[in-house]
């Protein structure tokens, strides 16, 4: 027997990425107020959450989930098939599909199931003759990825927002049922999926487009509805719409909206749906309360496009890397993986929480800092910020 | 073009289903006290909750997350590994290590993710030589067999509960890394894994031993700390222990529980942890209370057994189909699914809500009422039951 141990193989892994200066450190944060944390005492400005509303912590979240917690406990006790879907949770549902403009919306307990559940329904099936196609951006979340991966389907990744490469990968494969998947705004550029082409190329191709609207929801388009209604677009060009909750709406979880037939299929095959426990009603009772804030929350909308023009002006005037984001995440293109990590690590002496995001969750050689904003932000918190950013993007140049 | 449509074939297969009996309905249920729910406003005694020990709706849960909610607001705001990692989060991995007896725990934002997590860390990297095996019990939770499905890993599933086969798959392969991964306690069938011989086994074949505890953690063993505790078996025995905490516990997530090393190398590489949104503090801090009161619930756990013995004490001298389970899930073995499907609707109609578990969550064949005892029931409330199986089991003989 040579049989090699699999825990010191992990080990080993992890090891090895450490020498390459890529280990991933786990520390425990605690908000203090919107928008603000402290680390083993240390008080900071957070410029890396997605709370991009500030609302995580609104009173009326607070007290949304106090008052679910009275009426209805702590946990859900079961799958949803089967003892866990509450009241709680069938109210949501039809609050984001209103707010979203489609039929209607099924809950997932994260993002990644959500993704996981479209894929193993859509995809994952084995009574489908031949495996399906699934086409992604190629800087989709991991979770589209995965998801994908999870299945029989054949997965090819376009290059990034390039509809034409998409077309061709499409039309070399005319007889293959396909799903197009893209995130609506990409997590680590900010930019936003040309939705209006892909869902063109989709319903000429007889595709079905999937949007990952996690960070555009709440943030984009009228009432916060988010990129697609940002688009004009309907549930007739994208036919699958995943939202995340935890994100612009300051809660947890996530959702699909769209056609009763959609949905129905997903409560019959989506095994991330059917075999795991319900989230619990109260939380769906504070999101609930969140879906009402976040589509009046046109105020808060308007800052947040303030604050970006604020920041995003300064840092052109300071010749910083800004890559071409409209949206709340704008990242600062550094390159090197040291350099990024040197750069938050001055960041977080002169008070500011900014996450460096390094290979694998970029690739080599794009390593960045994700600045993320957020309405919570006060107009000096982001001038500080640009005071704070040359001296530390040039302590790494060193 | 002969694009078959996506959506199209997924209503079909949906179809299908439906004729076949199978259709998954998706119902809001309301918890009206411990054990009870109502329905539409018809009243129900819940035997399908895996609230094994009646702490979902406790008080002091309920108190904890209010507090949570007031102390850090309701959202994460991010990842883990970048704002969402809270100290309720490090306080709650700190006593679900302790409570386990072991070095440290992490949390994850679902049993589904844990076990994605640890199969992506353990058999999904691309750093190692060869693909590692993952034999896993045929009737493990769905989320152990999609977990190392997304990996490169073979999967062998040997009959269950047969270490003898296990042995052998494990000897045909005395040169590949080995996961051994089982249920503790089987989620369907109720009755517990033979984990001394598994560990035996694993030890002597130098395989890693990874025991999925959602149904057993709060339940069996000294203090609720589980089947393996329960087997006196420790963190060398079997190096990885999965929990959840929306069963026994009364709240929601799950954690991972082994050596610094093993948790160090799932932050490194378990995507479901690294790429997902951590789930909202005030929610940590609720299952915190409820590690406390699990831990302290000898009592809950005795009236629970009580409640075992009675109900099959009581089926047995009625002749019902029981299996050989010594846990809070005692299924009734029915077979045909519609039969399984009618006898739930019958026992609706006396007041009692039942699972009906049918393919293809249970082998064809084997479909079944999954029964559930909760220390919330009262001794009349599984006399009544009782009283109620035979007619509705007869009901479906028509
Ligand atoms: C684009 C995108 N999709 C999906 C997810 C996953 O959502 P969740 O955090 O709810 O798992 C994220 C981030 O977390 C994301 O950025
Ligand atoms: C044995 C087992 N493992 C894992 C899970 C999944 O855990 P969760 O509900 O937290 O996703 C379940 C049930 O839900 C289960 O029964």
């Amino acid at each position: 027997m040579n049989r090699p141990d699999l825990l010191d193989q992990l080990a080993r892994a992890a090891q090895e990425r450490a020498q390459r200066g890529l280990h991933r450190r786990l520390r425990a944060v605690e908000h203090t107020a919107a928008g603000c944390c402290s680390i083993d005492g240390r008080d900071f400005v957070v410029f890396c959450s997605n709370d991009y509303l500030g609302l995580a912590a609104h009173p009326d979240l607070v007290t949304a989930l106090q008052r679910g917690a009275a009426e209805y406990g702590v946990g859900s006790t079961g799958a949803h098939l089967i003892s866990g879907h509450h009241r709680a949770h069938a109210a949501l549902e039809q609050a984001l599909a209103a707010w979203t403009g489609r039929e209607r919306a099924l809950l997932f307990s994260t993002g990644i199931m959500a993704n996981l559940g479209v894929m193993q329904a859509l995809l994952g099936r084995t009574d489908t003759r031949q495996p399906g196609l699934c086409l992604q951006d190629k800087l989709n979340h991991a979770s589209l990825i995965d998801g994908a991966r999870a299945t029989a389907a054949t997965l090819r990744r376009y290059p990034h927002a390039d509809v034409d490469a998409a077309a061709r990968q499409l039309a070399a494969q005319p007889d293959a049922a396909a799903l197009l998947a893209t995130d609506g705004v990409f997590s680590m550029d900010g930019d936003i999926a040309p939705l209006t082409e892909l869902a063109a190329l989709c319903r000429h191709e007889g595709a079905t487009l999937m949007v990952d609207d996690a960070h555009g929801l709440g943030v984009l388009g009228p009432q916060g509805a988010g990129s697609l209604a940002n688009a004009g677009l309907s549930q007739d060009d994208a036919p699958i719409l995943m939202g995340t909750l935890g994100k612009a709406l300051g809660t947890g979880g996530a959702f699909v909206a769209g056609s009763a037939a959609l949905i129905d299929g997903l409560v019959q095959f989506a095994r991330s749906f059917v075999y795991t426990t319900a989230p619990p009603p109260a939380l769906a009772a504070a999101t609930l309360e969140a879906v009402r804030l976040a589509r009046a929350a046109d105020d808060r909308r308007e800052r947040l496009r303030h604050l970006i023009a604020r920041f995003r002006t300064g840092a052109a005037q300071l010749d910083l890397p800004l890559m071409p984001s409209t949206t709340p995440i704008q990242p600062l293109l550094l390159g090197d993986a040291e350099r990024a990590s040197d750069a938050a690590t001055a960041l977080e002496t002169a008070g500011f929480l900014v996450g460096a995001i390094r290979p694998p969750t970029v690739p080599q050689g794009q390593a960045r800092l994700r600045i993320t904003l957020s309405a919570a932000h006060r107009d000096e918190d982001v001038d500080r910020l640009l005071d704070a950013l040359p001296h530390a993007l040039s302590a790494t140049n060193l």
